[in-house]
């Protein structure tokens, strides 16, 4: 018999959800880390005959799976508004209190987030410390500063940013492959308005044109694969098919869309013409809570009454599950690296208990952690960096 | 300085929630308990002044509120479905498994359900022994026979039990002043077969007459103050007109609904026309959870949508909790007894810790409670019978 390999990591668990391939459940699996990567995914017994870890996690009651990932959120300063922005605060948010953020969002599952709002550079200096993934928008920190950190360029909206600066921006994304993260047909009145400002400003088109922001941005050339859309909740069929032809990312925020009365967004029929529909929970002004493990499961009911149908022809457990997940790295370009357990990837892990009363009994661990699991019952979070690996108990 | 009275319980918090009036936070307020009820809800000092309790709870970092009331369940069977159902499995179920489903369900703030599946007289048994506030359907405990259970009568549908037998029920409960809890108008399919159904069978009829089933429950007689109607997904305005007119209850089951593609109730307008509407998890193959912490939410957020309102013309925090208190007590006929913490009420409280940092900052007790808490945040359960009360540390 060939002597064990010796690896940093593994961990064993009762179920693993890959999440790629999509419906796989494995039981009683062993994940196995090294140097911060997924090195092997395979059955217990096969694991305790090929590997011995410098440490070993065993998850008997537990699901294990892949980090959840925030695409559209605008995590510090929603929940600290109304408290001023002057400098000695930005100091006490940044030492004190994102930190505390960084770790209560890590006990929920999430193990990335895209954010937007102010003062990106203090919060990649927390996720840089502290040891979270995350996209805030660009500023000091640029494109491959930090293995953590992912820049988006983050302009509010069509309706508060300019052509011209929305051009400039999709430049500064071109050159440096990173993403545009941006409110994209959040409410019925954007696309309204939208069609007016386009009637009244644009004289070298017809004057009956009437323009969608989502069309504009098509006639600018903004619609690419760098395009990450919040909201997108009034799309017809034909727009549908111009994000998913041009391969532009759609963050779902069914909580938030809900609470503004926004619509719902037509995510089953998104996901059948080929979108990559991603999972966010917008900020904690409009939610009002910044968990993941609690907004997958909107996102998959609420499709179900948007379409009708209460089958897996809408939005699955497990294509809800992919969204928060595989999906939502793909739109950040980090597919290769998180997003699902894969052997070669970063091992951004998560497990979730699943031996109390309201988790019994399981017939489906997919359906359990999308419908049944909340945030307490989030156990252990791994989060690798190129040069760190970290373990959090929740 | 008069001496002061001493009481059984005294409890301190830094925030209460009575429910009536409606839109009242107290801040540093103490509820004063003795012999199982309510006798002062007053500032923090005055009641130091005037009480001394036997026991007293100091919550300095919670919310306290009525016990949240379940109002259409299907709790035992549907967490243990395809395990059998014959005796051995039963004892096991009402010795074990459901003092264990009580426990789990207080954990989550509620304090009362009301329920709609076999086994009643097991079920009765369980919350005989164990304290917890129930509503089974009818069979061996009768009316009066307990002060935690009250009892309603449970026709699963008018698609399943025939006129005759509706008629009977009602007869029943109007003798025992009881309720009748059913699924109506839960799917647009029940009101389209229902109006067939009737052309067929109901010959005294003109022949182009299309009854949905609630209009063929008020021309039966049917439709009071004693029907409970849990789903009510398709309403026309005269059919909420007419729920509204004869002072039956509906019970919203927004997961639930949304889950089986069954449709989004009316909430705003049958609150707008004098519905009383409650509040209701389903069962747990339809929802997955029996959390009415986690039930609020989407009620409140559904109707926003539905109604595109995003204002609190909408369903407000404040009316989501009264739906699940007050206005499903209401519905029990409770409703001089339990559903807020006024004078007079037994103890049902619940208190919801404020202070981790996903509840901060707190602007608003109400919209904390319904938008942000979730189980893990539920600290403390009283529960009281004319005999006894029960406090639970969660």
């Amino acid at each position: 018999m060939a002597p064990r390999q010796t690896v940093d990591l593994v961990i064993y668990a009762a179920h693993v959800i890959p999440v790629a391939p999509r419906d796989l459940v494995l039981r009683d699996a062993a994940v196995v880390i090294h140097d911060t990567r997924i090195v092997a995914l395979l059955p217990k017994l096969e694991a305790q005959d090929r590997f011995v870890g410098l440490q070993e996690q065993h998850l008997d009651r537990h699901i294990g799976l892949p980090g959840l990932i925030n695409l559209h959120t605008h995590a510090p300063m929603t929940l600290f508004r109304g408290l001023g922005d002057d400098k000695v605060l930005l100091d006490w948010l940044a030492e004190d209190i994102w930190p505390m953020e960084k770790k209560f969002m890590i006990r929920s599952g999430t193990t990335c987030f895209n954010n937007m709002y102010f003062f990106p550079d203090e919060i990649c200096g927390v996720l840089e410390s502290t040891g979270m993934r995350g996209a805030p928008n660009l500023k000091k920190y640029g494109p491959g500063c930090h293995d953590l950190i992912t820049v988006t360029v983050a302009p509010h909206s069509p309706y508060t940013v300019g052509e011209e600066t929305l051009l400039k921006v999709d430049a500064l994304v071109k050159k440096y492959d990173a993403r545009i993260h941006i409110h994209l047909h959040e409410t019925e009145a954007e696309c309204n308005d939208s069609e007016q400002l386009n009637r009244a400003s644009m004289c070298c088109h017809k004057s009956d044109q009437k323009l969608h922001p989502l069309a504009n941005f098509k006639r600018l050339g903004l619609l690419s694969e760098r395009l990450v859309c919040a909201h997108m909740t009034h799309l017809t069929d034909e727009e549908i098919d111009d994000v998913a032809h041009a391969g532009a990312h759609v963050v779902h925020c069914p909580s938030s869309n809900l609470k503004l009365a926004s619509g719902i967004a037509r995510v089953t029929e998104m996901l059948r013409r080929g979108v990559n529909v991603t999972l966010g929970t917008d900020g904690a002004a409009s939610n009002n809570s910044l968990d993941m493990l609690a907004e997958m499961k909107p996102a998959a009911l609420l499709a179900k009454a948007e379409s009708c149908q209460s089958t897996t022809c809408s939005v699955s457990a497990a294509e809800a599950l992919q969204m928060a997940t595989l999906n939502s790295a793909r739109a950040l370009g980090l597919d290769q690296e998180i997003g699902s357990i894969e052997v070669g990837k970063r091992a951004d892990i998560i497990a979730i208990e699943c031996d109390s009363i309201e988790m019994l009994p399981m017939y489906n661990a997919v359906s359990h952690v999308v419908y049944a699991a909340g945030r307490k019952h989030v156990s252990d979070v791994w989060e690798a960096s190129a040069s760190q690996s970290s373990a959090y108990n929740c």
